[in-house]
């Protein structure tokens, strides 16, 4: 991959794609395509590649439609969500602590947005009858399987009605109709909190959809950033720079002005209707619920608008990615704010439906671990099923590695923790669904618990005089 | 890699270089090198490619030797042990089903061997004074940190002095002059166990080292196979024919009469010396032993004689690779024979010391999968610290499979079983050298406890039709 130069800033969507086509990793489709299968299972094989050979996806020709549909745009890989922060690559390889670094800062120093006029966001705008949900190609992501075509990558924009602050989240959105929309609010996530407080009160929630926003809302919408922390001021400082909103046409919200679609619309109090099923990230397909819906009351797009999809579902997948990075960095940040030293880095495991949380320390007092655990459970309660903490001398990036660690380190007995009835997250279909919204919790102390032998490794200068002179072996170079 | 007819069978060790020449898997290296660092890095750097691209080594020019060293011969990858056992490939691929086929049956009808008058490892002998382990190039597998060259693919051979039925396993063995070896003899092995025998009877005991064997006999002298079975003969299983052993010129035991060396000798009861240290499969050092001393009687080869080495130390390396699949078979085979139903393969994680085991079950009644534990804990007591129980539908080579499986299958509190006080291996540095000799144990029952939705994954058949029709899209080939 091309040398990204450090600090690109991409406005909009499609800034991003014309420089992912540019180094090589966005790959445009113009045979056309059927938006009910196709697309979730090219974006499929797609993902089923290593990840280096994995890139971004533009489907052209889409039949029956006119409006083309991205996917992976942010987490096809690693390397493609850290290009899309603009972090630049060293020796060929991504600089992850430019990445961390990055999400650390937006953390504690977000960047509100700056209210603008005006923006590309408006340059078509659908009123009254005029409204058609329908006119564009939203896919199908679990063809066969699926109650119907979803919204999948859009930031769903509500607004505190206490305070006032606005909450940005990735959450599914069933096409119901030409301007209505399902929607699946979880009580314990931030917008079934919000969208409590209208219920209190009996009053219509305002709300908007975002769908193709600058890359970083993208990356902090699918993330448990902290209450009353808005999204857009943390993906402001994921970019370096305020991101320029707008104001809704028919609601009392403010949107990225560079988004390429903005779906407004109210949802009365206490309506719910049927739901689902949705193919979900735990690889299961998540059950029909009962869920509150949008009356979609204007949707406003730029020209030449690009639908955009995260696909989600069974691992490895676009979504995992970036909720695996979100969850990592917010992980981080958290543990370090609640006054834990010593942590270094966090890894989720891709195949893990973010259940497997790997924590590198340098281990500082006696049972470091445990207060690891204890923060992760704090931060994301609903996650993190297993979180094992291993010391500074660990590739956590690496699975091997990591085995290697927890196989020499740990003995089951003396550094397992388990927990019972911690918080759980109802889509997790290893407890009875009655049951989900408890989880148990397991923590792993692989770190050492006494001083170890040296390993038993040649000394690195031998290795590498061998490297270096690996051609006059005959043998064939490594790789 | 190219077509292996089945039932290939190899009667010695030179044999089977020729053919992985043949195939493309063996690299000769004709550039002088040292036996005391160069053979070891070398080795390593193959073992830290991908598995398909690493190959077996025949060191050809050994600086101050006449003797070559082969390494990687066995266990490069398990693609290269099934091609040393004969096992054809299916669509550039390995059956593993046939691996484990060649073993159970090996295991429940082993063929003793069948003695032959002499035999190539006769053509040359070293008696008396001539004696002189020095003269062949016995490589130092951690530069720098081992106390000296070491034996680490020798079968050991030792006779029970009470049933006359002869045992053979590799343990590391230090050379300590030109007509002595130091050897490490754990009182829970095997080879503790015969000598405790002779000990008590304060008699000398005579052992061989075979070096260099067909190559059935490197794949079982690694395994736990079940006390007062002999090794050759399920050698003889594996081969699918009778190994062809001759006697000894000064001991009364029978050795493999292909083997490229044969080292005879006595150990003295009760007699011990420093051995040690030396890099051990954990990955560190092993501790300074006392170790019984191998008075060498006589040294026989062949014409031309090849020294085999196995590589073990930190993982990946061919040690564990060979150990794998034995402790895979010898389990496999075990938990059938201990009456459990449903058990269809086993996996060891080849960075994971053989701590970590995974067993793919039809599960058949309520936590059948502690019954699996206890299985395994009952024929491998000192090993697999963790046992992970899937269903049928996890690809157990697969670890990103597994990780799904377990994060979508586990409730910790609900489905780990931890013990205490295990039998542990000593060289297992997570316990306190003191307390080693124990080890706690868990098992984790990811098979599924009530039923689950559906996978959120396309129909396979439109994942297949996309696949189909990959090249229409335009994209970069799948790999």
């Amino acid at each position: 991959m091309l040398h990204v130069p450090n600090n690109s800033y991409f406005e909009s969507l499609r800034d991003l794609l014309s420089h992912l086509e540019k180094i090589g990793k966005l790959r445009k489709i113009t045979k056309q395509v059927d938006k009910d299968w196709e697309i979730a299972c090219i974006t499929r094989q797609v993902m089923y590649q290593r990840p280096d050979d994995r890139y971004a996806l533009l489907f052209e020709n889409i039949a029956g439609f006119k409006t083309p549909v991205a996917t992976n745009t942010l987490g096809a890989s690693r390397d493609i969500y850290a290009t899309a922060l603009g972090v630049p690559f060293v020796d060929g390889r991504i600089d992850k602590e430019a990445v961390r670094t990055k999400w650390t800062k937006a953390l504690s120093a977000p960047i509100p947005p700056v209210v603008v006029k005006t923006g590309p966001c408006k340059e078509n705008i659908m009123r009254g009858n005029d409204i058609n949900l329908l006119k564009f190609p939203i896919p199908t992501w679990t063809p066969g399987l699926d109650a119907g075509a979803y919204l999948s990558a859009g930031a769903v924009i509500q607004k505190d009605p206490e305070t006032g602050i606005q909450n940005a989240g990735v959450y599914r959105g069933m096409i119901k109709g030409p301007n209505r929309i399902g929607i699946l609010v979880q009580p314990a996530k931030h917008s079934g909190v919000i969208m409590q407080k209208y219920e209190a009160a009996n009053k219509p929630m305002p709300i908007a959809i975002a769908i193709g926003s600058p890359p970083y809302l993208g990356m902090t919408s699918v993330g448990r950033v902290p209450y009353g922390v808005d999204e857009m001021a943390v993906a402001g400082g994921l970019g370096g720079q305020p991101m320029e909103v707008v104001k809704c046409e028919t609601v009392d919200l403010m949107v990225p002005a560079h988004a390429e679609m903005i779906i407004e619309g109210i949802v009365q109090p206490h309506f719910r209707e049927q739901e689902g099923p949705f193919g979900e990230f735990y690889g299961h397909m998540g059950p029909i619920a009962q869920s509150p819906v949008i009356e979609v009351t204007a949707i406003t797009y730029r020209n030449g608008t690009i639908h955009q999809g995260f696909q989600e579902q069974m691992p490895p997948s676009e979504g995992s990615c970036i909720k695996d990075i979100a969850m990592e960095s917010i992980l981080l940040t958290g543990l370090r704010q609640c006054g834990i030293p010593g942590v270094l880095d966090v890894y989720v495991h891709p195949m893990s439906c973010q259940s497997h949380v790997v924590v590198k320390i340098k281990p500082q007092f006696p049972s470091h671990a445990k207060a690891v655990y204890s923060g992760c459970w704090a931060v994301y309660p609903n996650r993190a099923k297993q979180v094992t903490v291993v010391e500074d001398d660990c590739d956590i990036y690496n699975d091997d590695d990591v085995t290697w660690h927890v196989s020499t380190r740990v003995q089951p007995d003396r550094d397992y923790t388990v927990w019972e009835k911690g918080t759980g997250l109802p889509l997790d279909p290893s407890m009875p669904k009655e049951m989900a919204i408890y989880s148990g919790k397991v923590g792993i102390d692989a770190t050492r618990k006494h001083a170890y032998p040296p390993r038993s490794m040649p000394p690195r200068e031998l290795m590498q005089t061998v490297q270096d002179q690996w051609s006059d072996y005959g043998l064939p170079a490594l790789t």
